[in-house]
């Protein structure tokens, strides 16, 4: 059994009751619960606490696990960890072992009340526009130097297309997300496919992080679906210059985008798209 | 300026350059913070507390918040409420009040260490497709009998056309989700678009309880996407014989609704659909 799909029978029906209500076997996207644990050092010791439960396809969990503590600012390189390990019994229906542990170096300082306010602040937005642009800018992040990657209009045209062909489990099931990164050229150097986009978008940032290809100043990022505040937030923290999304942005991911001059480009399909803030790096 | 979207200029480009790069006017769909408050009594008096926060395309936040606190069984009528009001500033760009507060009847107990255990092992879902299973059982949701609601192929297939029909936003924006409840003769209740999809059913769910038209035992929810575990777990509390989505159901949403006996509806689309489980509503 894959781990990201597996078959069931399902009464396929039309219209026409005369040709229909066939049983036929139909291949559903799995959705499993992912608990993501910390290890870290404290002045009494090493603790783990867990930091986050996410409805995940399983397969890629530890480049999930290492995306999230990326995108959420609390691991900055790869050289902070020390494992990252599934831990605990499977779940007795699939087999799927459902919780992952990342341990961190004794030198990274994790203050788990700041990572909460973090949360609060960050994931959760604050309570208005302003107040999440003010909480990124707090983290440090800078506006990004118009030099960083350039993208011509023909590659990105190209890429919905590139994407669909990576996505396997999309074509058996229809039911997942996609993410890749891709070079100047339209290569792609990571996909990845899930349930939830943000989960789809941490496992990029995983992946790139653990081949040292972070912060990803030269590549773009491509979404199967629409743009949201929080994939544009994971955009701007790994560092891509360009977020590209099949379908639409929302208001607040193109404030997002224009407060760190990050190039959105929207409704990329056919043979046209939309660009709502950076069109520099578009040549 | 409308509440739920607004006019924005962006650069359509194509690849043939030299009939392209227009600054054209176009329309994003909203996306703002909305903080859901409690106010309820304690055994010293009243007091409130913030529930959650959720990223939504304003418009509908009392029925949000009241569908939130009803799916996430906080409460269980409308005569629980005593006032549901915005407080707090409006955000400085939009002028849309991003902070609404439910107060409760001093006879509703809450017992907010309960909530969070709650929304530990409900929202997140436990660790394993299992314990959520069991969570909701312990919620004391039955199955549902299969008297409850029946509906014809015929109803089915045209509703995601009336449902189209009803998507103001969208047609602006192309980014938002839409959720609507509808009756055997599919005609449409209620109807709400947000860029959440979880937050569309809420605003449909808090609209029907406001109606005093919960729990929802003879109507179908239909919803524009894909049918997740979450979206099947608030179709179940607010007691919809039918979930139909216009795509792919995940592994655990086809779980929960054999579990639970609700018909579940995929890929609505065309005239053709398919059925996950509970066959015997559709006629």
């Amino acid at each position: 059994m894959s781990h990201s799909s597996f078959a069931i029978t399902v009464d396929k029906m039309s219209v026409d009751s005369a040709k229909s209500h066939d049983a036929v076997e139909d291949y559903v996207a799995v959705e499993e619960p992912l608990e993501i644990r910390l290890g870290y050092a404290t002045p009494d010791g090493h603790t783990a606490t867990s930091l986050s439960i996410t409805m995940r396809t399983p397969g890629s969990d530890a480049e999930l696990a290492v995306g999230f503590l990326y995108s959420e600012s609390i691991i900055s390189s790869a050289d902070e960890i020390t494992s990252v390990e599934h831990c605990g019994t499977a779940a007795p229906d699939t087999g799927n072992h459902n919780i992952i542990r990342v341990d961190l170096t004794p030198d990274v300082v994790v203050d788990i009340g700041r990572l909460q306010r973090h949360f609060y602040t960050t994931s959760s937005c604050g309570v208005c526009g302003k107040s999440s642009l003010e909480a990124l800018r707090v983290t440090g992040q800078e506006p990004l130097p118009v030099a960083n990657g350039q993208f011509e209009r023909s590659v990105l045209i190209a890429m919905p297309e590139t994407l669909r062909a990576r996505q396997q489990t999309f074509e058996q099931t229809g039911g997942l997300h996609a993410a890749a990164a891709f070079d100047s050229q339209g290569e792609i150097l990571v996909v990845h496919e899930d349930v939830g986009r943000h989960n789809a978008v941490d496992k990029v940032v995983g992946s790139l992080l653990t081949q040292g290809l972070l912060p990803a100043n030269e590549f773009g990022l491509i979404v199967s679906g629409r743009a949201s505040f929080e994939l544009m937030q994971k955009t701007l923290v790994a560092g891509f210059p360009l977020l590209a999304a099949v379908s639409a942005p929302s208001s607040l991911a193109v404030q997002l985008a224009k407060e760190f001059n990050v190039s959105l480009v929207g409704f990329l399909r056919g043979d046209t798209f939309n660009v709502y803030s950076a069109a520099d790096r578009i040549t």
